[in-house]
């Protein structure tokens, strides 16, 4: 288990506050540093392989009439996630909101009353839980803030979460939901071949019920389309701890090659969990562009790009990470033909082809890097 | 366990398909009678207390022009499924619109080659699909269709799939997921007072963290907003098969209300499954258009409704199902303020405020049935 228990994480947030109140009592301005979530401050790192925050930092002062309101939404923050640890409450982010959110009045020299909501929006209590996260160097999950969970596994894996032992390889045709805090589970033994990360739940299912995990030794994992923190997380330690390779499979378009390219490279809204987030390793099995061809899926199976689709491949051609020769070719290829595969489409060739299709492109080492 | 064995199915469908084909020997019209899933075909039963497919049933006759087109669909989706069973596959309906599709040529007596695609979009061939569930009497879960399932559990029930026992009060932080055929999913006993469906994930997730349903004894559920059909039939199963008692929780909103009244009563769209996925003794526990008075939530908590919400509310009103003093009082007075309460706004009143809400709700009887 890499993460941080509760008292460990309770202690770094109390010692941040600390030293904010020593610099009051010393009579000093309080003020706090706080590393840049700026897109100017998210650099590509290229001997990591993936984005993570730059060395800006920006200091919130208390004395700075621009700055005290977020001032106070920052000490707010850390003061009821203290309180939520102590109490052994879990809210969510938006149980924070809710829980912070009130109208301090103030009357001045003049005997005028000024009022100011805390926070108006969510958009402002969630900007400040993300500067506590990387002030602190501690994650929302280890403060014990929940959210949605998407993340499923099926395949040879033990953990163990609070004292309870699960083997995913004996859920018959269920399947092991992910814990909103990954950090906080035990991997106890791993006797995979290889994880197969499937954006699309239904083919995850087929591959639980048609027991191709069991023949082949994988370790199975969907987060249903765009991948949340936890299974990022999970699939992460997967490769770091036991280095077990990590194949992706999507369908063959643009927000397919977007998926992989967040469990590999992170995203820029979240750069700055990066580091714990994402699989530099993880590799593209399918569907690409020149499958098509490959695998004979002729024009009737195909579905025509929309302008949608060809604006996101653009895009994609100027992420650093997809500059590779392999990538710039299938996605010259999709721009030319401007022709998306659906993972299903594979099914053309019969219903038992997409194990075929996995086992061959693994087995000829045909992915993406 | 309620649901049919695969050869049970099998011989269901295989019966169905060789009526036909004994027609075509003894020289009569093949025709197919399959009950019309059509809204004049959609019946408020009050007694049953949920939506139901009426009397009126379509004959789809192979020599009729009009129809020959969805009779060759019919037989070839049923063609594929038997397939399918025959094969150990589990393929996703996207898998069967894929491997169907195809190109029929025809030379008529003149020497003109027609072409006709087996289906062009994949509405036609999940029509058909659908077409068979009534027609077979069987549910596609147990054709062994794949499909994305929403549906996670978490409490004192231990079920058995495919021989292997998961009790889902040893879960930690993790939950168990459903499996897409939860017919075939032994409940092997059950320990709780009752079932809380949960609308959102990260609620859902809160609950687990705070060991809520221990102290409460309770099984709590989340499909993550509307419900798919796993989950629906799960809680039907559980307040049929056990007589749990099933409260939902969710948004006080149109929308909330909705996806509750898709697990007591059904939805039109699927009005043909009512009979096996509405739980017609579902209750609503919260949030009621009532609770911003009951739970003085202040107006700074609650989120001014949309032209859309206020549209959905009046649809509301003229269900059937929603026709009792109670809803009618909450949807007027929902309709007057136009204020909707998010689940979380409860926190206004403490981080653990949630859990007095229910256990109140429950305790002194304030649903709404």
């Amino acid at each position: 288990m890499p993460g941080k228990t509760r008292e460990q994480v309770l202690g770094l947030l109390v010692d941040w506050g600390k030293k904010v109140a020593d610099a009051i009592l010393r009579g000093d301005e309080p003020m706090l540093e706080i590393p840049a979530r700026t897109l100017s401050n998210t650099v590509w790192d290229p001997k990591r392989r993936m984005l993570l925050l730059g060395q800006e930092k920006v200091h919130r002062r208390f004395l700075d009439l621009k700055e005290a309101r977020k001032f106070m939404q920052t000490m707010l923050m850390l003061r009821l996630i203290v309180e939520a640890i102590r109490s052994d409450v879990y809210p969510t982010i938006r149980d924070l909101y809710y829980n912070g959110k009130h109208t301090i009045s103030f009357k001045d020299p003049l005997g005028k009353v000024h009022r100011e909501n805390t926070w108006d929006e969510q958009s402002e209590s969630n900007a400040v839980i993300e500067d506590i996260e990387v002030a602190a160097g501690t994650l929302r999950e280890e403060m014990g803030v929940s959210a949605d969970v998407k993340g499923k596994i099926v395949g040879p894996i033990v953990v163990r979460s609070q004292g309870h032992e699960l083997d995913a390889s004996r859920f018959g045709e269920t399947a092991l939901s992910l814990p909103v805090n990954v950090d906080g589970l035990e991997i106890v033994r791993v006797d995979a071949s290889y994880v197969l990360v499937v954006e699309k739940d239904a083919i995850f299912q087929r591959l639980v019920r048609e027991k191709f995990w069991e023949r082949e030794k994988a370790l199975l994992v969907t987060a249903k389309g765009m991948p949340d923190r936890a299974t990022r997380r999970f699939v992460r330690r997967l490769n770091e701890e036991f280095g077990l390779p990590i194949y992706v499979l999507t369908d063959g378009d643009p927000y397919g090659w977007y998926i992989y390219s967040v469990y590999k490279s992170g995203s820029i809204k979240l750069s700055y969990e990066s580091e714990r987030l994402a699989t530099p390793e993880a590799k593209f099995l399918g569907v690409t562009a020149s499958d098509v061809d490959t695998y004979k899926i002729s024009d009737q199976y195909v579905i025509a790009a929309t302008d949608r689709d060809v604006k996101r491949a653009q895009e994609l051609l100027r992420y650093p990470w997809f500059q590779n020769e392999e990538w710039k070719r299938e996605i010259s290829l999709f721009l030319k033909r401007r022709k998306k595969v659906e993972i299903e489409a594979l099914s053309t060739h019969g219903l038992r082809f997409l194990h075929e299709y996995i086992r061959e492109k693994i087995g000829k080492r045909m992915w993406i890097g």
